[in-house]
């Protein structure tokens, strides 16, 4: 009788691994790596996030703060995998794309914004419970100099740069404030080698996001720059004037800029 | 020794059985529903689709057949729960809009794709293990005038006209061979009270999407309407000409119309 209750629990334990080694192979991970936290109602706001339809949001829905958290875990949040998804299908856009040769005319040109596309606000988001937006706050954190690079945006950066494509990086920080802080910080995170840092200056103090960076994008236009991509964490960084040929749209769950 | 063995055994079943409950609890689903299949390659590839990050694909991509499949699942595919969270965000802008009243000028209008917009073609392509297009046996599909309506857009549509908006539906489907399959087959999914139903006669057969949609687009705004919304699957339902003041992008992992 022992025996066979025994015998019995064997069985029931065998099934019960088995589940949870399917499960794991359902997921497609390794069974020692965390499942994507995939909670049915904060995918479905993320997603909505991406393709811009939810728009105008101020804060991280509550119920989906510790989902976010998850999604931007440093290795092997699904975060990273989505960002480095962006950045190859960038480069493989830009491969096929005919450049003018080194020593031609060199207006091939990318544009690059820089909070959350190239350095990661991340620790300061999160430090925040990725609460609502405190601009003092946030030029503190700035100020430091201290974002950690996006990996996968950063080979992507040198990339380009290998192929020839001149690069503007365009963000609406405050030039007067966080210009040296800026540049150290995007030099330490392996972003060297670009031709212009174009910040907001005093003219668009105030203004829109897309009206700032329209205006840097038809001046390069002027220029003579032919804007053959653009990347962006924000749907405001890719729309409005002179967008380029093409617009990459990299994640961010965690803010929204008109 | 039996007795201790056993005993061992119970803990470690009962120590399976909290993992795989508390598997469940952190994928917020009871345990009963199948976890959404978030394989992280595949996410990757549907949240840059959505986010139109890759464009001219062909096919799903062969890993993700499957993948796609779970997604659009009937009643538990996360699929459905995406639609609803558009149809939702839809409805919420609509409501805070100033319409002109009942007796007024009734020029407050809104744009719906038909395909994988208001009626669906998942079982065809489904059948079709999600291959590339065929034109032909496309056109047999929706000539049968089976496709199920997409009952969060059907929501909508319905919340919409009650709300007062004038409904213009506008599909790239053949006109000549298509429209009393299609205007049947919209009719039984619940698809009624439209203005309009505008589909592709041949001055635009061969013509993209965009350059057709465009063209019905500004003919609409020509006679006087106010485009305040348009809800499409693909992105070239929602970019041209005369777009409307907002477009909603409503998820569509099983084809590309450039």
């Amino acid at each position: 009788m022992a025996r066979s209750v025994a015998a019995h629990r064997s069985r029931l334990t065998t099934a019960l691994v088995v589940i949870v080694l399917l499960q794991c192979a359902a997921e497609a991970a390794p069974w020692f790596w965390p499942a994507p936290m995939e909670d049915p109602y904060c995918l479905s706001w993320r997603v909505m996030v991406e393709a811009n339809n939810a728009k105008g949001w101020r804060t991280v829905p509550p119920p989906c703060v510790a989902y976010v958290q998850a999604y931007m875990a440093p290795w092997w949040g699904q975060y990273h995998r989505d960002v480095a998804s962006v950045a190859d299908q960038a480069a493989a856009y830009a491969a096929q794309l005919v450049v003018a040769p080194a020593g031609g005319d060199g207006l091939d040109a990318w544009v690059f914004d820089v909070d959350d596309t190239c350095l990661s606000n991340q620790p300061y988001y999160q430090a925040n419970q990725f609460g609502a937006y405190d601009p003092v706050a946030f030029r503190m954190w700035a100020s430091r100099g201290i974002c950690p690079g996006i990996p996968a945006v950063q080979w992507l950066f040198q990339t380009l740069r290998g192929r020839g494509f001149r690069i503007f990086l365009v963000t609406g920080r405050d030039e007067e404030t966080l210009v040296s802080s800026t540049a150290a910080n995007l030099a330490a995170a392996g972003f060297s080698g670009y031709d212009r840092l174009i910040m907001r200056g005093s003219l668009y103090r105030g203004q829109s996001s897309v009206a700032f960076k329209s205006a840097v994008r038809k001046q390069l236009a002027a220029e003579g720059y032919r804007l053959r991509g653009n990347v962006g964490d924000q749907w405001s960084d890719l729309q409005g004037d002179c967008v380029g040929d093409r617009v990459f749209k990299v994640p961010n769950p965690m803010y929204f800029v008109p």
